[in-house]
């Protein structure tokens, strides 16, 4: 399996519709195992993002769904950056789906 | 809800040990909706463990559970350290039990 842990910052005070997006366009991708979308208690602009795919190819692939398109486009002008970013390799546990 | 990402140091060589007493020991934790194990890859010695819990409490209560204790005890030998650590407030997504 392939992981990927991120933070993602909103413009100020776009998180909740920035999430919206991301729970939106994120929904059915092929290969994705988990995907958990959760705001940062400590910065009212940033968003993690937890991400457990059957393969990296499977997390590549979900970048030409033109759901996944269409989220990043009406997403991009609200991301005001990104912060860190950790590629995992998950192994097992609960809620892998 | 309430997340936790952080980074788990194992003593050199007993990464594989040690994710397999973190796997055993978290299974049916109530409260619990995910948690996943990940390896480092660019750390053969670390592990990312990512939770997301129905509650910060459901998290601390966990702590107490026989299983759990018995899967800390065991860990410790084997446990070199800690690194990042960030609490979150997870909202939705795919995967969450």
């Amino acid at each position: 399996m392939y992981g990927l842990i991120g933070k993602m910052k909103a413009a100020p005070g776009q998180r909740d519709a920035l999430i919206a997006i991301l729970l939106a366009g994120t929904d059915g991708m092929p290969g994705c195992r988990s995907y958990v979308v959760a705001e940062d208690p400590t910065d009212p602009d940033a968003i993690w993002i937890t991400e457990v795919w059957e393969s990296q190819q499977h997390h590549l692939n979900s970048l030409n769904l033109p759901a996944v398109q269409a989220a990043i486009a009406k997403a991009r002008p609200i991301i005001a950056g990104f912060g860190e970013r950790f590629e995992t390799r998950p192994v097992g546990g609960h809620g892998i789906a």
